[in-house]
Protein backbone atom coordinates (compact mmCIF):
# COMPACT_ATOMS: atom_id res chain seq x y z
CA UNK A 1 0.00 0.00 0.00
CA UNK A 2 1.17 3.33 -0.94
CA UNK A 3 2.04 6.07 2.33
CA UNK A 4 2.70 9.92 2.36
CA UNK A 5 4.41 12.34 4.42
CA UNK A 6 1.74 14.93 6.08
CA UNK A 7 2.73 17.70 7.73
CA UNK A 8 0.25 19.84 9.64
CA UNK A 9 1.98 23.39 10.36
CA UNK A 10 0.39 25.23 13.08
CA UNK A 11 1.52 28.94 14.65
CA UNK A 12 2.08 26.97 17.75
CA UNK A 13 2.84 23.18 17.01
CA UNK A 14 4.02 21.15 13.84
CA UNK A 15 2.86 18.09 13.11
CA UNK A 16 4.15 14.93 11.23
CA UNK A 17 2.97 11.78 10.36
CA UNK A 18 2.73 8.73 7.63
CA UNK A 19 -0.38 7.91 6.39
CA UNK A 20 -1.18 4.90 4.18
CA UNK A 21 -3.49 5.89 1.46
CA UNK A 22 -6.94 5.06 3.19
CA UNK A 23 -6.01 7.24 5.55
CA UNK A 24 -4.89 5.72 8.30
CA UNK A 25 -1.67 7.11 10.72
CA UNK A 26 1.02 5.33 11.04
CA UNK A 27 3.14 7.35 12.71
CA UNK A 28 3.30 10.83 13.89
CA UNK A 29 5.04 13.39 15.39
CA UNK A 30 5.40 16.55 17.16
CA UNK A 31 7.01 19.63 18.33
CA UNK A 32 6.48 23.41 19.24
CA UNK A 33 6.45 25.51 16.31
CA UNK A 34 8.74 28.48 17.92
CA UNK A 35 8.06 31.07 14.75
CA UNK A 36 9.49 33.61 17.17
CA UNK A 37 12.74 31.47 16.04
CA UNK A 38 12.34 32.24 12.43
CA UNK A 39 11.72 30.83 9.27
CA UNK A 40 15.42 28.52 9.38
CA UNK A 41 14.47 26.90 12.65
CA UNK A 42 10.84 26.21 11.58
CA UNK A 43 11.95 24.32 8.33
CA UNK A 44 14.71 22.96 10.48
CA UNK A 45 12.12 21.50 12.16
CA UNK A 46 10.12 20.54 10.01
CA UNK A 47 12.49 18.35 8.29
CA UNK A 48 13.99 16.54 11.43
CA UNK A 49 10.37 15.87 12.26
CA UNK A 50 9.71 14.36 8.99
CA UNK A 51 13.18 12.05 8.97
CA UNK A 52 12.15 10.67 12.33
CA UNK A 53 8.81 8.90 11.57
CA UNK A 54 9.19 5.44 10.79
CA UNK A 55 9.78 4.35 7.10
CA UNK A 56 9.44 7.97 6.24
CA UNK A 57 11.89 7.10 3.50
CA UNK A 58 9.38 4.80 1.77
CA UNK A 59 6.46 7.71 1.21
CA UNK A 60 5.38 8.17 -2.23
CA UNK A 61 5.07 11.93 -1.53
CA UNK A 62 4.67 14.72 0.67
CA UNK A 63 1.66 16.85 1.90
CA UNK A 64 1.69 19.95 3.89
CA UNK A 65 -1.41 21.72 5.19
CA UNK A 66 -0.66 25.21 6.44
CA UNK A 67 -3.15 28.07 8.27
CA UNK A 68 -4.46 31.05 6.10
CA UNK A 69 -4.10 31.52 1.88
CA UNK A 70 -1.76 29.71 0.24
CA UNK A 71 -0.29 29.89 -2.82
CA UNK A 72 -0.26 26.19 -4.00
CA UNK A 73 1.22 26.54 -7.19
CA UNK A 74 4.89 27.86 -5.96
CA UNK A 75 4.27 26.13 -2.33
CA UNK A 76 4.18 29.90 -0.10
CA UNK A 77 2.26 31.10 2.55
CA UNK A 78 0.61 34.44 1.23
CA UNK A 79 -0.34 36.05 4.20
CA UNK A 80 -0.30 34.75 7.93
CA UNK A 81 -0.18 35.99 11.46
CA UNK A 82 1.57 33.57 13.10
CA UNK A 83 4.15 32.78 11.12
CA UNK A 84 4.87 36.09 9.65
CA UNK A 85 8.34 35.08 8.96
CA UNK A 86 7.27 32.40 6.42
CA UNK A 87 5.37 34.09 4.23
CA UNK A 88 6.90 34.46 0.65
CA UNK A 89 9.01 31.47 1.65
CA UNK A 90 9.36 28.30 -0.71
CA UNK A 91 8.64 25.99 1.79
CA UNK A 92 7.35 23.54 -0.74
CA UNK A 93 10.29 23.74 -2.69
CA UNK A 94 12.75 23.23 -0.04
CA UNK A 95 10.93 20.10 1.81
CA UNK A 96 10.70 18.33 -2.18
CA UNK A 97 14.49 19.23 -2.34
CA UNK A 98 15.98 18.11 0.70
CA UNK A 99 13.84 14.57 0.56
CA UNK A 100 13.20 14.09 -3.30
CA UNK A 101 9.96 13.54 -3.14
CA UNK A 102 6.97 15.23 -4.85
CA UNK A 103 5.70 17.87 -2.57
CA UNK A 104 2.43 19.12 -2.28
CA UNK A 105 1.06 22.39 -0.07
CA UNK A 106 -2.40 23.95 0.24
CA UNK A 107 -4.24 25.95 3.47
CA UNK A 108 -5.01 23.58 6.23
CA UNK A 109 -9.55 23.54 5.68
CA UNK A 110 -8.64 22.53 2.35
CA UNK A 111 -6.59 19.74 3.14
CA UNK A 112 -8.96 18.94 6.08
CA UNK A 113 -12.17 19.01 3.72
CA UNK A 114 -10.28 16.89 1.23
CA UNK A 115 -9.73 14.25 3.69
CA UNK A 116 -13.67 14.40 4.84
CA UNK A 117 -14.90 14.35 0.81
CA UNK A 118 -12.57 11.53 0.03
CA UNK A 119 -12.53 9.23 3.54
CA UNK A 120 -15.05 10.28 5.22
CA UNK A 121 -19.37 11.73 5.07
CA UNK A 122 -18.38 12.50 1.32
CA UNK A 123 -16.78 9.59 0.14
CA UNK A 124 -18.16 8.19 -3.03
CA UNK A 125 -19.09 11.98 -4.16
CA UNK A 126 -17.86 14.02 -6.35
CA UNK A 127 -19.32 17.68 -5.34
CA UNK A 128 -18.78 18.55 -1.61
CA UNK A 129 -18.53 21.48 0.29
CA UNK A 130 -16.59 21.77 3.34
CA UNK A 131 -16.91 24.40 6.08
CA UNK A 132 -15.44 24.94 9.00
CA UNK A 133 -16.78 27.25 11.88
CA UNK A 134 -14.64 27.94 14.96
CA UNK A 135 -12.85 31.12 15.73
CA UNK A 136 -12.67 31.66 12.47
CA UNK A 137 -15.50 30.77 9.20
CA UNK A 138 -13.79 29.27 6.31
CA UNK A 139 -14.80 26.68 3.50
CA UNK A 140 -13.48 24.79 0.17
CA UNK A 141 -14.66 23.34 -2.67
CA UNK A 142 -13.88 19.65 -3.48
CA UNK A 143 -14.27 18.49 -7.09
CA UNK A 144 -14.16 14.97 -8.50
CA UNK A 145 -11.76 13.82 -5.59
CA UNK A 146 -9.76 17.35 -5.56
CA UNK A 147 -10.10 20.99 -3.46
CA UNK A 148 -10.41 23.88 -5.25
CA UNK A 149 -7.59 26.69 -3.76
CA UNK A 150 -8.73 28.89 -6.27
CA UNK A 151 -6.54 31.55 -8.67
CA UNK A 152 -5.02 33.25 -5.75
CA UNK A 153 -5.29 30.80 -3.31
CA UNK A 154 -8.62 32.74 -1.54
CA UNK A 155 -11.18 30.13 -2.93
CA UNK A 156 -12.79 29.45 -0.07
CA UNK A 157 -12.83 32.45 2.38
CA UNK A 158 -16.09 32.65 2.86
CA UNK A 159 -15.28 34.10 6.39
CA UNK A 160 -15.37 38.09 4.33
CA UNK A 161 -18.15 37.03 2.32
CA UNK A 162 -21.05 39.71 3.25
CA UNK A 163 -24.39 38.32 4.61
CA UNK A 164 -25.85 41.36 5.30
CA UNK A 165 -24.19 44.97 4.13
CA UNK A 166 -26.29 46.77 6.45
CA UNK A 167 -23.94 45.61 9.65
CA UNK A 168 -21.26 46.93 11.17
CA UNK A 169 -17.63 45.84 9.86
CA UNK A 170 -15.88 43.98 12.84
CA UNK A 171 -12.06 43.53 12.95
CA UNK A 172 -11.47 45.04 9.56
CA UNK A 173 -13.56 42.32 7.74
CA UNK A 174 -15.99 43.46 5.29
CA UNK A 175 -19.67 44.62 6.41
CA UNK A 176 -21.46 41.75 7.73
CA UNK A 177 -18.76 38.67 7.05
CA UNK A 178 -19.81 35.82 7.88
CA UNK A 179 -17.27 35.29 10.43
CA UNK A 180 -18.44 38.24 12.68
CA UNK A 181 -21.58 36.61 12.92
CA UNK A 182 -21.65 33.16 12.79
CA UNK A 183 -18.14 32.38 14.74
CA UNK A 184 -17.70 31.28 17.83
CA UNK A 185 -16.48 34.43 19.31
CA UNK A 186 -19.51 36.15 17.49
CA UNK A 187 -21.82 33.71 19.34
CA UNK A 188 -20.30 34.48 22.35
CA UNK A 189 -20.40 38.69 21.89
CA UNK A 190 -23.66 38.88 20.83
CA UNK A 191 -24.92 36.53 23.48
CA UNK A 192 -22.85 38.20 26.63
CA UNK A 193 -24.38 41.99 24.82
CA UNK A 194 -27.93 40.22 24.88
CA UNK A 195 -28.02 38.36 27.70
CA UNK A 196 -25.00 41.18 29.89
CA UNK A 197 -22.97 38.37 31.63
CA UNK A 198 -20.12 36.06 30.73
CA UNK A 199 -20.16 33.20 28.29
CA UNK A 200 -16.91 31.20 28.30
CA UNK A 201 -17.64 29.46 25.07
CA UNK A 202 -20.66 29.44 21.83
CA UNK A 203 -21.58 25.89 23.80
CA UNK A 204 -22.66 27.72 26.86
CA UNK A 205 -24.66 29.97 24.78
CA UNK A 206 -26.89 27.26 23.19
CA UNK A 207 -27.32 26.44 26.68
CA UNK A 208 -28.51 29.30 27.79
CA UNK A 209 -31.16 29.33 24.92
CA UNK A 210 -32.33 26.72 26.39
CA UNK A 211 -34.19 28.77 28.41
CA UNK A 212 -33.61 32.70 28.22
CA UNK A 213 -35.04 34.14 25.24
CA UNK A 214 -32.45 36.56 24.89
CA UNK A 215 -29.82 34.03 24.06
CA UNK A 216 -32.62 32.14 22.07
CA UNK A 217 -32.52 35.36 19.91
CA UNK A 218 -28.79 35.03 19.27
CA UNK A 219 -28.94 31.67 18.49
CA UNK A 220 -32.10 31.96 15.70
CA UNK A 221 -30.45 34.98 14.21
CA UNK A 222 -27.40 32.85 14.24
CA UNK A 223 -29.33 30.01 12.38
CA UNK A 224 -30.77 32.26 9.75
CA UNK A 225 -27.13 34.27 9.05
CA UNK A 226 -25.97 30.25 8.74
CA UNK A 227 -28.62 29.45 6.56
CA UNK A 228 -28.28 32.60 3.72
CA UNK A 229 -24.31 32.10 4.08
CA UNK A 230 -24.45 27.93 2.86
CA UNK A 231 -27.55 28.85 0.40
CA UNK A 232 -24.94 31.65 -1.09
CA UNK A 233 -22.01 28.84 -1.53
CA UNK A 234 -25.24 26.94 -2.84
CA UNK A 235 -26.19 28.78 -5.50
CA UNK A 236 -22.60 29.76 -6.79
CA UNK A 237 -21.39 25.85 -7.05
CA UNK A 238 -24.56 23.61 -5.94
CA UNK A 239 -22.87 20.77 -3.73
CA UNK A 240 -24.16 17.26 -2.89
CA UNK A 241 -23.69 17.76 0.70
CA UNK A 242 -22.34 20.45 2.70
CA UNK A 243 -19.87 19.00 5.55
CA UNK A 244 -18.91 21.00 8.41
CA UNK A 245 -15.66 20.99 11.28
CA UNK A 246 -15.06 23.28 13.68
CA UNK A 247 -15.81 24.08 17.72
CA UNK A 248 -19.14 24.87 17.05
CA UNK A 249 -20.24 21.53 15.94
CA UNK A 250 -19.67 20.53 19.47
CA UNK A 251 -23.47 21.64 19.76
CA UNK A 252 -24.41 20.70 16.50
CA UNK A 253 -27.53 18.98 17.82
CA UNK A 254 -28.71 22.27 18.90
CA UNK A 255 -28.75 24.00 15.68
CA UNK A 256 -27.56 22.23 12.15
CA UNK A 257 -31.00 20.17 11.77
CA UNK A 258 -32.79 24.38 11.86
CA UNK A 259 -30.77 25.34 9.65
CA UNK A 260 -30.68 22.57 6.93
CA UNK A 261 -34.64 23.56 6.81
CA UNK A 262 -33.99 27.07 6.48
CA UNK A 263 -31.17 26.77 3.97
CA UNK A 264 -32.95 24.44 2.26
CA UNK A 265 -35.94 26.80 1.93
CA UNK A 266 -33.59 29.72 0.62
CA UNK A 267 -32.59 27.01 -2.37
CA UNK A 268 -34.38 26.15 -5.70
CA UNK A 269 -36.40 23.23 -5.45
CA UNK A 270 -34.17 21.45 -7.61
CA UNK A 271 -32.07 22.12 -5.02
CA UNK A 272 -33.45 20.93 -1.85
CA UNK A 273 -31.82 17.72 -1.44
CA UNK A 274 -28.74 19.47 -0.37
CA UNK A 275 -27.65 17.68 3.24
CA UNK A 276 -25.50 19.18 6.46
CA UNK A 277 -24.02 16.75 7.93
CA UNK A 278 -20.80 16.89 10.87
CA UNK A 279 -17.46 16.07 9.53
CA UNK A 280 -16.40 12.75 11.14
CA UNK A 281 -12.73 12.36 10.37
CA UNK A 282 -10.58 12.19 13.97
CA UNK A 283 -7.19 14.29 12.52
CA UNK A 284 -8.10 15.67 9.43
CA UNK A 285 -5.85 18.37 8.99
CA UNK A 286 -2.71 15.09 8.87
CA UNK A 287 -4.89 12.83 6.79
CA UNK A 288 -5.93 15.62 4.11
CA UNK A 289 -2.45 16.79 3.70
CA UNK A 290 -1.64 12.64 2.86
CA UNK A 291 -4.77 12.62 0.66
CA UNK A 292 -3.81 16.32 -1.28
CA UNK A 293 -0.25 14.20 -2.04
CA UNK A 294 -2.31 11.07 -2.90
CA UNK A 295 -4.71 13.30 -5.10
CA UNK A 296 -2.10 14.52 -6.74
CA UNK A 297 0.22 12.21 -7.34
CA UNK B 1 -9.52 20.14 -38.18
CA UNK B 2 -12.38 18.39 -35.94
CA UNK B 3 -16.68 19.87 -36.11
CA UNK B 4 -19.00 19.86 -33.46
CA UNK B 5 -22.79 20.32 -34.22
CA UNK B 6 -24.09 23.14 -31.75
CA UNK B 7 -28.09 23.65 -30.90
CA UNK B 8 -29.33 26.28 -29.39
CA UNK B 9 -32.69 25.69 -27.86
CA UNK B 10 -34.58 28.42 -26.87
CA UNK B 11 -38.40 29.24 -26.34
CA UNK B 12 -38.84 31.40 -29.41
CA UNK B 13 -36.35 30.30 -31.79
CA UNK B 14 -33.99 26.88 -32.32
CA UNK B 15 -30.85 27.41 -34.13
CA UNK B 16 -28.32 25.05 -34.94
CA UNK B 17 -24.51 25.59 -36.10
CA UNK B 18 -21.56 23.12 -37.62
CA UNK B 19 -18.77 24.85 -35.84
CA UNK B 20 -14.88 24.10 -36.38
CA UNK B 21 -12.94 23.59 -33.18
CA UNK B 22 -11.50 26.92 -33.19
CA UNK B 23 -14.94 28.23 -32.33
CA UNK B 24 -15.87 29.46 -36.41
CA UNK B 25 -19.58 28.72 -37.28
CA UNK B 26 -19.27 27.09 -40.45
CA UNK B 27 -22.71 26.75 -41.35
CA UNK B 28 -26.13 27.90 -39.31
CA UNK B 29 -29.81 27.13 -39.45
CA UNK B 30 -32.74 28.49 -37.15
CA UNK B 31 -36.57 28.04 -36.70
CA UNK B 32 -39.17 28.75 -34.85
CA UNK B 33 -39.30 26.33 -31.37
CA UNK B 34 -43.11 26.12 -31.70
CA UNK B 35 -43.10 24.54 -27.94
CA UNK B 36 -46.63 24.65 -27.78
CA UNK B 37 -47.17 22.05 -30.38
CA UNK B 38 -45.24 19.80 -27.55
CA UNK B 39 -42.19 17.73 -27.41
CA UNK B 40 -42.03 15.65 -30.39
CA UNK B 41 -42.39 18.50 -32.62
CA UNK B 42 -40.02 20.24 -31.00
CA UNK B 43 -37.71 17.08 -31.02
CA UNK B 44 -38.14 16.65 -34.70
CA UNK B 45 -37.37 19.44 -35.49
CA UNK B 46 -34.44 19.96 -33.72
CA UNK B 47 -33.34 16.91 -35.99
CA UNK B 48 -34.10 18.16 -38.74
CA UNK B 49 -31.88 21.81 -38.52
CA UNK B 50 -29.38 19.85 -37.52
CA UNK B 51 -29.73 17.35 -40.73
CA UNK B 52 -30.03 19.99 -42.90
CA UNK B 53 -26.60 21.57 -41.90
CA UNK B 54 -23.56 21.37 -44.50
CA UNK B 55 -21.27 18.56 -43.54
CA UNK B 56 -23.01 17.66 -39.94
CA UNK B 57 -22.62 13.74 -41.29
CA UNK B 58 -19.01 14.39 -40.66
CA UNK B 59 -19.20 16.35 -37.08
CA UNK B 60 -17.50 14.53 -33.83
CA UNK B 61 -19.96 15.18 -31.21
CA UNK B 62 -23.26 17.33 -30.51
CA UNK B 63 -23.72 19.85 -27.81
CA UNK B 64 -26.72 21.61 -27.42
CA UNK B 65 -27.16 24.48 -24.57
CA UNK B 66 -30.58 24.66 -22.53
CA UNK B 67 -32.33 27.69 -21.03
CA UNK B 68 -32.56 26.90 -17.16
CA UNK B 69 -31.34 24.26 -14.66
CA UNK B 70 -30.21 21.18 -16.55
CA UNK B 71 -29.38 17.58 -15.81
CA UNK B 72 -25.70 17.68 -17.86
CA UNK B 73 -25.65 13.65 -16.42
CA UNK B 74 -28.92 12.37 -18.05
CA UNK B 75 -29.29 15.28 -20.81
CA UNK B 76 -32.89 16.64 -19.39
CA UNK B 77 -34.21 20.23 -18.36
CA UNK B 78 -35.11 20.29 -15.03
CA UNK B 79 -37.37 23.47 -14.96
CA UNK B 80 -38.73 25.55 -17.33
CA UNK B 81 -41.36 28.21 -18.44
CA UNK B 82 -41.06 28.39 -22.14
CA UNK B 83 -40.18 24.62 -22.33
CA UNK B 84 -42.75 23.30 -19.97
CA UNK B 85 -43.59 19.50 -22.02
CA UNK B 86 -39.91 19.25 -22.81
CA UNK B 87 -39.02 18.66 -18.76
CA UNK B 88 -37.78 15.29 -17.79
CA UNK B 89 -37.52 14.38 -21.47
CA UNK B 90 -34.27 12.33 -22.24
CA UNK B 91 -33.31 15.38 -25.08
CA UNK B 92 -29.19 13.97 -25.25
CA UNK B 93 -30.55 10.59 -25.40
CA UNK B 94 -32.63 11.14 -28.51
CA UNK B 95 -30.28 13.16 -30.20
CA UNK B 96 -27.49 10.84 -29.48
CA UNK B 97 -29.30 7.89 -30.61
CA UNK B 98 -30.83 9.72 -33.90
CA UNK B 99 -27.00 10.87 -35.21
CA UNK B 100 -24.83 7.88 -33.46
CA UNK B 101 -22.91 10.85 -32.18
CA UNK B 102 -21.55 11.88 -28.33
CA UNK B 103 -24.17 14.26 -27.38
CA UNK B 104 -23.62 16.91 -24.46
CA UNK B 105 -26.20 19.21 -22.68
CA UNK B 106 -25.78 21.93 -20.58
CA UNK B 107 -27.57 25.11 -19.57
CA UNK B 108 -27.17 27.87 -21.80
CA UNK B 109 -25.41 30.62 -19.76
CA UNK B 110 -22.57 27.71 -18.70
CA UNK B 111 -22.08 27.32 -22.95
CA UNK B 112 -21.54 30.80 -23.57
CA UNK B 113 -19.35 31.07 -20.37
CA UNK B 114 -17.03 28.12 -21.54
CA UNK B 115 -17.39 29.99 -25.15
CA UNK B 116 -15.48 33.25 -23.58
CA UNK B 117 -13.40 30.83 -21.39
CA UNK B 118 -11.67 29.22 -23.83
CA UNK B 119 -11.76 31.43 -26.80
CA UNK B 120 -12.76 34.87 -25.68
CA UNK B 121 -10.91 37.06 -22.79
CA UNK B 122 -10.55 34.18 -20.99
CA UNK B 123 -8.22 31.83 -23.10
CA UNK B 124 -5.38 30.98 -21.54
CA UNK B 125 -6.86 31.19 -17.85
CA UNK B 126 -7.69 28.31 -15.73
CA UNK B 127 -10.29 30.13 -13.54
CA UNK B 128 -12.48 31.89 -15.26
CA UNK B 129 -16.35 33.56 -13.84
CA UNK B 130 -18.87 34.28 -16.11
CA UNK B 131 -21.83 36.38 -15.55
CA UNK B 132 -25.09 36.92 -17.28
CA UNK B 133 -26.66 40.43 -15.97
CA UNK B 134 -29.33 41.14 -18.29
CA UNK B 135 -33.30 40.03 -17.97
CA UNK B 136 -32.26 37.55 -15.40
CA UNK B 137 -28.69 37.04 -13.54
CA UNK B 138 -26.61 34.02 -13.88
CA UNK B 139 -23.09 32.79 -13.88
CA UNK B 140 -20.71 29.77 -14.66
CA UNK B 141 -17.87 28.69 -13.16
CA UNK B 142 -15.28 27.34 -15.57
CA UNK B 143 -12.23 25.67 -14.66
CA UNK B 144 -9.54 24.21 -16.50
CA UNK B 145 -11.51 24.58 -19.73
CA UNK B 146 -14.33 22.28 -18.09
CA UNK B 147 -17.88 24.09 -17.26
CA UNK B 148 -19.05 23.55 -13.32
CA UNK B 149 -22.99 22.63 -13.76
CA UNK B 150 -23.21 21.45 -9.73
CA UNK B 151 -24.75 18.55 -8.40
CA UNK B 152 -28.14 19.67 -9.02
CA UNK B 153 -27.22 21.48 -12.36
CA UNK B 154 -28.15 24.85 -9.69
CA UNK B 155 -24.04 25.69 -9.98
CA UNK B 156 -23.86 29.28 -11.09
CA UNK B 157 -27.55 30.26 -10.45
CA UNK B 158 -26.72 33.17 -8.56
CA UNK B 159 -29.72 34.85 -9.44
CA UNK B 160 -31.40 33.89 -6.40
CA UNK B 161 -28.58 35.24 -4.25
CA UNK B 162 -29.03 37.44 -1.46
CA UNK B 163 -27.02 40.57 -1.25
CA UNK B 164 -29.20 42.00 1.34
CA UNK B 165 -31.52 39.69 3.04
CA UNK B 166 -33.11 43.04 4.83
CA UNK B 167 -34.84 43.56 1.55
CA UNK B 168 -38.35 42.64 0.24
CA UNK B 169 -38.73 39.22 -1.98
CA UNK B 170 -39.79 39.76 -5.34
CA UNK B 171 -41.60 37.64 -7.64
CA UNK B 172 -40.64 34.81 -5.78
CA UNK B 173 -37.45 34.83 -5.27
CA UNK B 174 -35.29 35.20 -1.68
CA UNK B 175 -35.26 38.38 -0.04
CA UNK B 176 -32.78 40.53 -1.37
CA UNK B 177 -31.72 38.06 -4.29
CA UNK B 178 -28.85 39.56 -7.18
CA UNK B 179 -31.80 38.94 -10.12
CA UNK B 180 -33.98 41.62 -8.12
CA UNK B 181 -31.54 43.84 -8.04
CA UNK B 182 -29.27 43.91 -10.58
CA UNK B 183 -30.63 42.88 -13.66
CA UNK B 184 -32.15 45.09 -16.23
CA UNK B 185 -35.93 45.30 -15.23
CA UNK B 186 -34.65 45.75 -11.84
CA UNK B 187 -32.88 49.10 -12.75
CA UNK B 188 -35.93 50.21 -14.65
CA UNK B 189 -38.34 49.36 -12.05
CA UNK B 190 -36.00 51.15 -9.08
CA UNK B 191 -35.41 54.20 -11.44
CA UNK B 192 -38.81 54.56 -12.16
CA UNK B 193 -40.01 54.62 -8.79
CA UNK B 194 -36.99 57.34 -8.08
CA UNK B 195 -37.76 59.47 -11.07
CA UNK B 196 -41.41 59.11 -11.18
CA UNK B 197 -41.49 58.58 -14.99
CA UNK B 198 -41.17 55.51 -17.65
CA UNK B 199 -37.74 54.30 -18.86
CA UNK B 200 -37.61 51.90 -21.64
CA UNK B 201 -34.15 49.97 -20.77
CA UNK B 202 -32.11 49.74 -18.52
CA UNK B 203 -29.75 51.93 -20.60
CA UNK B 204 -32.19 54.85 -20.56
CA UNK B 205 -31.19 54.79 -16.75
CA UNK B 206 -27.56 55.08 -17.11
CA UNK B 207 -28.13 57.91 -19.47
CA UNK B 208 -30.48 59.74 -17.07
CA UNK B 209 -28.10 59.33 -14.21
CA UNK B 210 -25.79 61.61 -15.86
CA UNK B 211 -28.63 64.61 -14.95
CA UNK B 212 -30.59 63.91 -12.14
CA UNK B 213 -29.43 62.84 -9.09
CA UNK B 214 -32.47 60.42 -8.11
CA UNK B 215 -31.26 58.16 -11.43
CA UNK B 216 -27.65 58.59 -10.06
CA UNK B 217 -28.74 57.14 -6.71
CA UNK B 218 -30.10 54.04 -8.08
CA UNK B 219 -27.09 53.30 -10.15
CA UNK B 220 -24.85 53.68 -7.52
CA UNK B 221 -26.90 50.97 -5.85
CA UNK B 222 -26.91 49.05 -8.51
CA UNK B 223 -22.82 49.31 -8.45
CA UNK B 224 -22.69 48.63 -4.44
CA UNK B 225 -24.91 45.64 -4.79
CA UNK B 226 -23.02 44.11 -8.12
CA UNK B 227 -19.81 44.69 -6.07
CA UNK B 228 -21.11 42.34 -3.07
CA UNK B 229 -22.20 39.96 -5.17
CA UNK B 230 -19.16 39.66 -7.37
CA UNK B 231 -17.16 39.42 -4.01
CA UNK B 232 -19.30 36.91 -2.84
CA UNK B 233 -18.84 34.91 -5.69
CA UNK B 234 -14.75 35.44 -5.48
CA UNK B 235 -14.70 34.52 -2.21
CA UNK B 236 -16.65 31.21 -2.62
CA UNK B 237 -14.28 30.32 -5.86
CA UNK B 238 -11.55 33.04 -6.42
CA UNK B 239 -11.49 33.29 -10.07
CA UNK B 240 -8.81 34.95 -12.16
CA UNK B 241 -11.18 36.85 -14.18
CA UNK B 242 -14.83 37.79 -14.33
CA UNK B 243 -16.54 38.18 -17.83
CA UNK B 244 -20.06 39.66 -17.76
CA UNK B 245 -22.35 39.39 -20.94
CA UNK B 246 -25.95 40.52 -21.15
CA UNK B 247 -27.84 43.76 -22.06
CA UNK B 248 -27.04 45.60 -18.98
CA UNK B 249 -23.38 45.32 -21.03
CA UNK B 250 -24.24 47.85 -23.34
CA UNK B 251 -23.82 50.69 -20.92
CA UNK B 252 -20.31 49.10 -19.48
CA UNK B 253 -18.62 51.92 -19.61
CA UNK B 254 -21.06 53.73 -17.24
CA UNK B 255 -20.23 51.03 -14.22
CA UNK B 256 -17.85 48.76 -14.96
CA UNK B 257 -14.79 50.71 -13.69
CA UNK B 258 -16.51 51.48 -10.58
CA UNK B 259 -17.58 48.01 -9.72
CA UNK B 260 -14.63 46.70 -10.21
CA UNK B 261 -12.39 49.30 -7.78
CA UNK B 262 -15.39 48.19 -5.29
CA UNK B 263 -15.61 44.38 -5.78
CA UNK B 264 -11.69 44.84 -4.91
CA UNK B 265 -12.04 47.37 -1.91
CA UNK B 266 -14.47 44.52 -0.71
CA UNK B 267 -11.99 41.58 -1.32
CA UNK B 268 -8.40 40.35 0.45
CA UNK B 269 -5.18 42.22 -0.97
CA UNK B 270 -3.95 38.77 -2.34
CA UNK B 271 -7.45 38.88 -4.43
CA UNK B 272 -7.17 42.11 -5.56
CA UNK B 273 -5.99 41.94 -8.92
CA UNK B 274 -9.33 39.69 -10.17
CA UNK B 275 -10.78 41.43 -13.10
CA UNK B 276 -13.98 42.39 -14.65
CA UNK B 277 -14.41 42.41 -18.25
CA UNK B 278 -16.91 42.56 -21.21
CA UNK B 279 -17.57 39.48 -23.01
CA UNK B 280 -16.72 39.45 -26.27
CA UNK B 281 -18.17 36.36 -28.11
CA UNK B 282 -20.37 37.17 -30.82
CA UNK B 283 -22.36 33.85 -30.51
CA UNK B 284 -21.27 32.28 -27.49
CA UNK B 285 -24.55 30.59 -27.25
CA UNK B 286 -23.53 28.26 -30.19
CA UNK B 287 -19.61 28.78 -29.87
CA UNK B 288 -20.32 27.64 -26.50
CA UNK B 289 -22.48 24.03 -27.38
CA UNK B 290 -19.79 23.49 -29.74
CA UNK B 291 -17.49 23.90 -27.05
CA UNK B 292 -19.20 21.72 -24.76
CA UNK B 293 -18.55 18.98 -26.95
CA UNK B 294 -15.00 19.53 -27.75
CA UNK B 295 -14.13 20.21 -24.00
CA UNK B 296 -16.00 16.68 -23.09
CA UNK B 297 -14.19 13.96 -25.95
Amino acid sequence: MRTFIAVDLGGTNIRAALVDEKGKILDIKKDATQADKGKEHVMKKMEDLIASLKDYEKADGIGLGIPGPTDTINGKIIISNNLPDLVGYPIADRIREHFHKPTFMANDVKVAGLAEALLGQGQGKNNIYYLTISTGVAGAMILDGKVLSGYHGHGGEIGNMSIDPNRLSIGGLNRGAAESWVSGPALVREAEKACKRQFKHAGEVFEAAKDDERAKAVVERFKDDLAVLLAGVCFVCDPEMILIQGGVMKSSADFLKDVEERMRALLFPGMRETSLASATIEEPGLVGAAMLAKSLL
